[in-house]
C-alpha cells in the first residue's frame, strides 16, 4: 500500500520516553514541561478524543437555546456529531446524529425549531423526539429487527443553573462531579438569569492543551496582555482549585475598576446579591477539558472548545449579562475579542515551537503551579502516570 | 519520525472484526451492513485499489472520442495516469503515462488529436503510437538495454457497442465477463449509433461504495427524488441481474410518460426496434466497480466514478442521444442534474455519518436485496469472506 | 484509533528490495535509476531529513544581508525554525528560534535590524544576542535550573567568500568539507564583492531529489531549454567535481556569447581576473544537499531549496553582481526566470510519473553519468549501500 496513509490503533503508550512523562510528575520545583510529541502526534490526538473528550461533560451554551418543545441544536463532540433538541413535553434530549439504518447524517441544520420528528433524509426512516424508531419502511419480516433497540443513540444532556451539558459517553459521570468545586464559588452569581448577548467562533491553529496552558496563568499577562494588566494586576488574586477537575481562581481588579472593558467601567448593572469581594474580582475558572467560564460583576463569558487535529482548535466564545440588562455588552466583547486574539496568537506561536525536534522539556516557574497541576491531571487522566509513566 | 504521516504494508484484512463481516454475509433478513471503517480507512481504500480498480474494466466513455489515427485522451485509473489513442492504422491503444526513462509523465494534454509519436518532454525519448521505443538519444553503450523491451506499458483497452474500455491489470479479464448479463439485455438497443450531447464531472465528498450502494435501490427515492418517482415509481419493475459483476433492472414508466425529463415528456425520436415493454421503462445498470449505465426509450445515459481518496469520489456523467436525432438533450440532462445533485448530497450525508464512531452496523430492508449482494459481492471480490472472513 | 493517521519510527530501511537498491549501485552502463516510493514515501522524506538536512551545511544567502549588529533573519531548517542574527560585537551567531521555557517561537518577522535582544513573546523570557539567558521571571527556586544552561539552542553558522550557511547539527563538519573541490573551481571569482540584485522563491511541486538530478545533466536541454542551448551547447563542457559533496562542472559559450541572457550579451563589465577561458564558460555546481552555485562571467545565482513534503519544494533563487556594477541584473533575472520555470515544470511532470505504481526503475543514459554518482551518493548517505542495501 504504499503512498497511502494508514490507521492503526496504536498501543496506549504516547510515542515518549517513560521518563520523559515521569519527569512532569514531579513537584513543581524539579518538574519539566510536557514533551513536545504530545503536542503534535495524531495518534496521541485520538487517544484523548478516547480518554478525554468522548468520556468528559461539555458545555456547548445555555438551555434556553432550546426555547421550546421541537427546538434544536446540532454540535460536534470528538467528531461526531449530535443533536440537542427539546422533546414534546419540554424535556431535553441528545442523540448521535446518525440514523440507525445505514448511519446517514440525519439533522443538518445547525440549529431551528418547530422539530417534530426526525426523518432520515435518505430512506425516511422515523424517530420521535424521544428517540425512538417510529417508521422504518420495508422493514417487515426482517428477523431480530426490533424498533425498542433500534433507536437513535441517546447522548448524555445535563443542565446546571441554565447551563447545557452533554456527554458522549454510554457510562456518563454525574455532571456534578464534573463540577467539581465551581457551583461553590459561583453560588453567589444570578446564572439562571444569564442572557447571551454575543456569540463567536475562532479557529485556532494550536494544540488544545496550549489553550488550556495558558488559561491557567497570567504569567504571560505581562507580555500578552498590556491593557489586562492595567485593570488586574498580574500577581493579584489566588487559584483556590487546583486539584481539577475544575481549576482556576480569581484576580483583583485595580482601585477603580468595575469590570473587564476596554476603560474599566461599564454602564450595567452588577449582579444582584454579589458581596464587595466579588465586586472586585473575576473568577476565572476551566472546567476541564473543554470549557472556561469567567465571572464578572456584570457579565459572564464562557469558551468551549472543539478539538480538530493536533494543529486545530475551534472554539466558540460567548458573553451573558442578566436577563433584564438593557444596556450593551459590546464594550466587554470588544474588550475580550482584543484579550482573545492576544491568546490565540501566542498559542499559535507556541504551537510552532512546541512541535519542533528543537523542543526539549523545559521548566515551569513558580507562577506556573496550576499549569503544573493541569499538566498532571492530564497525564493522569491519560493513563500515562504511575509505575510504567 | 515523529510528527510524519507513515506508508505501510498493511496486512490484507481491515481494521474491522471478523464477525462483523460475516454479518453481512448472512441471509437479507437476518444481514448487517457493511462496517463503518470500510467507508473511511486509508488502508482499506489502498487494498480495494490493488483488488478491484486496477484488476477490472472500467468505461471511460465512446470510442469515438477518438476520432482517428492520432487522437487521444488521457486519463486517472486508480492513481495512475493512463494514455488512451489510436494508432496509424486506426487501431485502439493505451499505455501507462510515463516514460520508461525516469517514469515522466508523457501526455499532459487531457484530450487532442493528430499525435504522431509520442516524445517524453524530459529527455526526448520517443514512441511511437505502438507503444515501442523508437528515440532514446545516448543510449548506445548501455547493456542489457533492449529497446523492445522497453516500451511503453501497455494498458488493456477494449469496446463494446462503441463504448471504450481501459483495464491497468497486466492480466485482464476478457471484457465480454465483465459486462455479464448486460449485453442481453441491451441488445434491442441501437448503441452503435450513440452520439453524445452531454458530459459533465462531479466532485463528491463520499466513499465509492455509498454512491454503489445509492445506485442499487429505489428505496430512497421517495424522500431524495419526489420529481423522480412522479415519472417511475419507486417499487415498479424488478432488479433482473443480481449476481454481478453487473447488478441491476428496470423501472416502469407511469402512464403518459415517455421518458426521463422534467415533464416526462420528449421531442426526440425513440430509438428503433424497441419493444412496446422497452419503450415503458428506464433501466439501471451498474458495471462493477466503476459505471452505471442506463438506458431510456430515446437517450443513454453513463457514469464514470474514479474514487479519490476514501472521502472523494470524482464522477464523469454522459448523456448520449441517436447520432441522427437533432433535438437536443437538454431536458434530459436537466432531469439528471437535478436528480444526480440529490444523489451525491445523500452520498455526503450518509458519509458523514457512517464513518463516525457512532455508527453501528445496521440493517437491510426488504427493498434492499441488491444492495446486500452488491456489498456481498464486494467482501467477495476483496477476498474477506468465507472461513476467516 | 480508526480515522487517525499515525505516526510511527520507521525501520531506517526504505520500503523497497534491497535488489532494487544494488542496481543503482551498478555501474554505469548496468545501474537502474532510484526506485519510484523513494520519491514519494513520508517515511523516507523523514529519514532524509534526519540523516542529511539536518547534518548538512545549507547557503541561505549572503552574511552581508546581515548588515550590522543586531541584523536578524529567520529561515526554516528541516522542519524547524532558526534565527541568525549579528551579536554586539558583530558576529554571526544562529540559534533555534524556540524558548526554553515552554517551546514558544521567539522572533516572528522574517527578516529586521535593531534586535538587542530576544525577548519571548509568551512569558518574556529574555536572550542576549549571544543566546545567554538573560531574564526569567519568577524562576526563584526553582532546583536544578541553571541559566548558564538554559540558553538558545545554538545552531552552526559560518561564511566562506560571503556567503552564510547554517548547519543544525549538534556536531557539524567543518563547513570547508562539505564545499568539497568548490572553493579551488571558484578561486578567480570575487565572490567577496558580490552584491544581491534579485531574489525570488518558488514553490515546486516535486520531490527535492528530482530538482537535484535535474541539475546534475544537460540530457534534457535540448527538449526543455530551446533558449539556453543556443548560448551553451548541451554537450558542450565537462563535469569535473564527480565524487560529491560537490558535483557539476563547465559549459561553453557558442562564439559570441558574453553572458547567459536572452540575446547572449551583457552591458555589466566581467569580473576582473578571469581567465580567457572563464570568460567563455559558465560553471555549474551543487552543493549536495541544498543548494546550486553557477559562476558566470559577470554575475552569480544561488538556488536554495527547502524540501517541505515528499511532493513540493521551496525553492529561493538570487541573482548576484558585483558591488559596484551599475547595470541592472534583469536581463539575467528574466534568462533564469524562464529556465526555472522550464525546470521546475519538468520536474513536476517527473515527480508525476514516478510516484505511480506503472514507474519501474529505468536506465541512465551516458549523459547522465553524475545523476547516476548522485543517485548513489544519495544511498551512500542514507546508509542504504553496501552488503544489506
Amino acid at each position: 500500500m504504499a503512498g497511502g496513509a494508514t490507521t492503526r490503533i496504536t498501543a496506549g503508550r504516547p510515542p515518549v520516553s517513560a521518563a520523559s512523562l515521569r519527569a512532569v510528575g514531579r513537584p513543581l520545583l524539579r518538574a519539566r514541561t510536557l514533551p513536545g510529541p504530545l503536542f503534535s502526534d495524531p495518534g496521541v490526538f485520538e487517544q484523548e478524543r478516547d480518554r478525554l473528550f468522548r468520556r468528559t461533560w461539555q458545555c456547548i451554551g445555555r438551555e434556553d437555546e432550546l426555547a421550546r418543545p421541537g427546538s434544536f441544536r446540532t454540535v460536534e463532540i470528538a467528531g461526531s456529531g449530535v443533536v440537542v433538541l427539546r422533546n414534546a413535553s419540554g424535556e431535553l434530549k441528545a442523540y448521535h446524529n446518525v440514523c440507525r439504518h445505514r448511519g446517514t447524517r440525519l439533522v443538518e441544520a445547525t440549529a431551528g425549531d418547530g422539530l417534530r420528528g426526525i426523518v432520515c433524509p435518505y430512506h425516511a426512516w422515523s424517530y420521535d423526539l424521544d428517540g425512538h424508531l417510529r417508521g422504518a419502511p420495508h422493514m417487515g419480516g426482517v428477523e431480530e429487527f426490533d424498533r425498542k433497540d433500534s433507536g437513535l443513540h441517546p447522548v448524555a444532556v445535563a443542565t446546571w443553573r441554565g447551563f447545557l451539558f452533554v456527554n458522549v459517553s454510554p457510562r456518563p459521570e454525574p455532571l456534578e462531579r464534573s463540577l467539581g468545586g465551581f457551583p461553590a464559588r459561583a453560588r453567589s452569581y444570578p446564572l439562571e438569569r444569564l442572557r447571551r448577548t454575543h456569540r463567536v467562533e475562532y479557529e485556532i491553529a494550536a494544540n488544545w492543551k496550549l489553550i488550556v496552558q495558558n488559561a491557567n496563568e497570567c504569567y504571560h499577562c505581562p507580555g500578552v496582555h498590556p491593557q489586562l494588566v492595567k485593570l488586574t494586576p498580574y500577581r493579584s488574586g489566588e487559584e483556590d482549585l487546583r486539584t481539577g477537575p475544575v481549576f482556576g481562581g480569581w484576580m483583583d481588579f485595580v482601585d477603580g475598576v468595575r469590570t473587564l472593558s476596554p476603560d474599566g467601567k461599564t454602564a450595567r448593572a452588577t449582579f444582584p446579591g454579589l458581596s464587595a469581594t466579588d465586586l472586585r474580582r473575576v473568577y476565572y475558572y476551566v472546567l476541564y477539558p473543554s470549557n472556561f467560564l469567567s465571572l464578572l460583576p456584570d457579565y459572564v463569558t464562557l469558551d468551549w472548545f472543539i478539538p480538530v487535529s493536533p494543529d486545530r482548535t475551534r472554539l466558540v466564545f460567548d458573553v451573558y449579562v442578566d436577563r433584564d440588562e438593557a444596556h450593551s455588552a459590546d464594550d466587554a466583547m470588544g474588550f475580550w475579542e482584543t484579550t482573545n486574539r492576544q491568546d490565540w496568537h501566542i498559542c499559535e506561536m507556541a504551537h510552532l515551537g512546541s512541535k519542533t525536534s528543537a523542543y526539549t522539556q523545559g521548566r515551569y516557574s513558580t507562577e506556573e503551579e496550576v499549569v503544573h497541576l493541569v499538566d498532571q491531571y492530564y497525564l493522569g487522566r491519560m493513563g500515562w502516570l504511575g509505575p510504567k509513566g
